[in-house]
């Protein structure tokens, strides 16, 4: 018997504020329903009503039962950033074309919801990773990453030259236009342009994904979530970290870039008979043939 | 402490006569250790020695404590395949070029071999695929694999269409020369040249590796160990199912291949000091660059 | 000033009696055009008139100045090898989705046809290949390709070993599943699922795309058009020989296949305004995004 | 029976003080052999020396019949674009190990040079390229590439989107790190690392080679080498035009890279027996295998 949702965070698309109309019809579904809705700050705006209360995002993290997300899949990215630390569990809305992990239409948003309400549907655990980088043996710079911490090269367009370490083992030095970690929901996305596998989004694992390496015997290597990931610039030439393509910070030559798995995992909720590969399919056109 | 290793077999590479003279030095230096020796039925005839007794490599599963092969990849596959329902750990000797399972040089074989017996090494569990034929629901075809289970086209040269579910669920209608089902061990054979990332082998994983495919979306999937796959033929046009590039079966129309983790592990021994990494870096040629 | 298309050849797709009502359409379409008609045999077979002359494959070669081809890209690649030793242009008409080669839709091919009878077209010259096999210095194959010649392994599954010259130079021993030498027809064809470039089909260019390749740095070559590739068996295997995936040979051991380009050319007749690039879009999704 | 090289043009690696000794080697025995020699100023620097006249590369251009590059293929780069204007045949001397473009090593250097010079040798012509940035009808940059011009996205991180038409025909609309569009030249440099074809370096074609594209269907494709390409951002976001990884210019939305063939070639002399396969197995280690 899955817990009541009691109380619901709504979150719309950031600056959109065409998510007002669909917003409030469904919140007024879910006060129907004798939910108690609060709204982020930012939604809170864009929907300028005095109806339900208005809360930061961390107030949101300890309080909230559940947050239902009306957006895109940047959106979720930013909110699953945001919730990690704490236990809520996320639905992706999408107003559009569906997203990987925005995968409730909003033509079926109250029926699928109404069903999510009444304890049916499936939960799946995605892991996150932390990216910390290190100066001369300071923290400068500390980032949570849902989608993949990459390390590219920086405007001068030279490639950089990196050294990268498992579990305190020497892996490659890589000459390359950068370095991809990502986890399984990383994975289909810019990973997958670069050349690396899907990873199923049940799994704890983590890929290291080259991008454009010089040597051109260099492949995506798939290694377990719990693993240390240590990337230490030699060429950095302007090079930076980029967090979900959210975050970055520029490194300098003997920077260290430490990426490890975060402790807690975001849970999503999907409908019951919710199928990923039917997902793949349709974002990646495999019903589709020449 | 580890469990000291009483009775060892020797294997020597298959059809290689070649092999007696470092065999029976080795056999030499263990007896010396004050192991007991046993070797295969193959090995005892390139060796004709009747000092050493030899066994049908089934009782050599179930009566070694461990089992040293002298060979390449090649005939640890093959004795991988052998030893998989016995709990024989397997130590790989590599006569030439080093291999992704042979990772002892001859030339240090006595110094690091001495060290194995003292109990000075490191375990890695690996896991198999075991794989299935039916036809009309009968079952006509089994076979095990360490690396990967393939199901290719076959002499006509036309794409084949298969229909792939895993755990039930349906993937995708693939067109393609045909489509790699590797584990770990695997990931670094024929599915690596197909496009497929390295999984490192400690994992319990399986890669989808398509070769060719039709749709230029298609790209490899990594699933959890414990997942089945089913492989529906639908347009078989002469097809093959492929195990280790080993043991092979004709494949109809409709006929469907099931492929799982086999229950046991192969459990192979490395000195203290190995590195996964290492060994990647020189079979790939990771240091070189243009 | 384009010549008149005095004699028009119409061609079925190969066992599809179901041609029957939109050819004689045709057919009556141009006779009233004052155009004169002649099936081929096959076709003839299928639609089962009287009224039209019925000729080989060859004479029609000889005879007509147009052929329009009803089917898909394999009815073209047929009658482009069958009348690559003649001077007829070719329309390519698709009764489905349109196809590389046949990009003239059914549903406007009395007018796009019209025109074309007008004078109002473009044209468009593609080339073809040769290819011979040699056994101990015996011809023992021979045969055309439009797409591509792929020497491929055979049902052993096993890798093959062939050592590539061209124009007299070595290029490499390549171990592989195969190589594929393809024209810029075939570049969207066999060459482009195993990783191939796309060549603009008006170019006279010869690329040779390695198949699964063991070295992981091996990548496809693009030659000038006049070059001619011999093709060595080291370690066939059960090696094959395949032209357009149509007609096949099985190769030996020391067995040598050479490659050239066919002397004469395809002509393609495209209505004015056609656009490469509008037809690659279309039939690889590029105007779709994730 | 070619021309005599009565002046010869010494450059020197930039920045290479340890030139000085093999550069003075090569002038005394070039003198040795009536040969006018002229260095040019940053070389002068370097060599500190008053025997041999120092000129401005462009009158070198201008003077000179030869021009022998002592340095890597960086220095040919250089040496080519700013000799493009002009007509000086180049030979690259590789100090270390032989590059694409420098392929006479410093071991027998004055027997390969001496041979050069009786007029035993190969011309090869290679294409160089011109870009154009325009930025609302204004030409706001102009340069050559011998390697390639690639539009990338910048410091930013965000895939840029941008516009492609060839010859006034619509290609694609591109999401993406970036594109390359590269010569013969350049396919063994960055393109290769983005997945592009080897194109044969005699030939006229240009490739257009994308970086991690969005759109999995995305590939490279190869026209002629007298294509007119331009490039139109659409989201720039901070993207950049780079040209041979030397220069470069900051693109704005709307700005439009015109990119076509350079009208004059660049010559390359090799010695005679020179193979481009052998230097490409040495360079991609095509003869190694796992």
């Amino acid at each position: 018997m899955p817990a009541a949702f009691k109380t619901v965070a709504l979150i719309g698309k950031y600056r959109s504020p065409d998510i007002k109309k669909p917003l409030l019809t469904l919140a007024d579904f879910l006060k129907q329903r004798g939910v108690g809705i609060v709204l982020d700050e930012l939604t809170g705006e864009h929907v300028s009503t005095q109806e339900y209360p208005i809360m930061q995002l961390e107030k949101i993290g300890k309080r909230a039962d559940l947050a239902i997300v009306l957006g895109g899949d940047g959106t979720m990215l930013n909110i699953a950033r945001a919730f990690a630390p704490f236990d809520v569990p996320l639905v992706g809305v999408n107003l559009g074309r569906l997203g990987f992990l925005t995968d409730i239409s909003i033509s079926s948003l109250h029926e699928t919801l109404g069903a999510i309400l009444d304890g049916k549907y499936v939960t799946e655990e995605r892991m996150l990773l932390s990216a910390v980088v290190y100066s001369e043996n300071d923290r400068v710079f500390s980032t949570l990453a849902f989608n993949d911490v990459a390390v590219t090269k920086g405007v001068k367009g030279s490639m950089i030259e990196i050294e990268v370490h498992i579990d305190g083992q020497f892996v490659y030095t890589l000459r390359s236009d950068g370095l991809i970690v990502c986890t399984p929901t990383g994975s289909t996305a810019y990973a997958l342009s670069a050349g690396g596998p899907i990873l199923h989004p049940a799994l704890r694992l983590i890929a290291l994904v080259p991008i454009c390496p010089h040597a051109l015997s260099n492949r995506p290597v798939v290694i377990g979530g719990d693993a240390v990931i240590e990337i230490r610039m030699r060429q950095a030439l302007e090079a930076r970290v980029h967090c979900d393509s959210h975050s970055s910070f520029d490194l300098n030559d003997e920077d260290m870039v430490r990426i490890k798995r975060y402790p807690n995992t975001i849970r999503l909720l999907h409908p019951e008979g919710h199928n990923y590969y039917h997902m793949l399919r349709q974002k990646l056109h495999w019903s589709e043939t020449l």
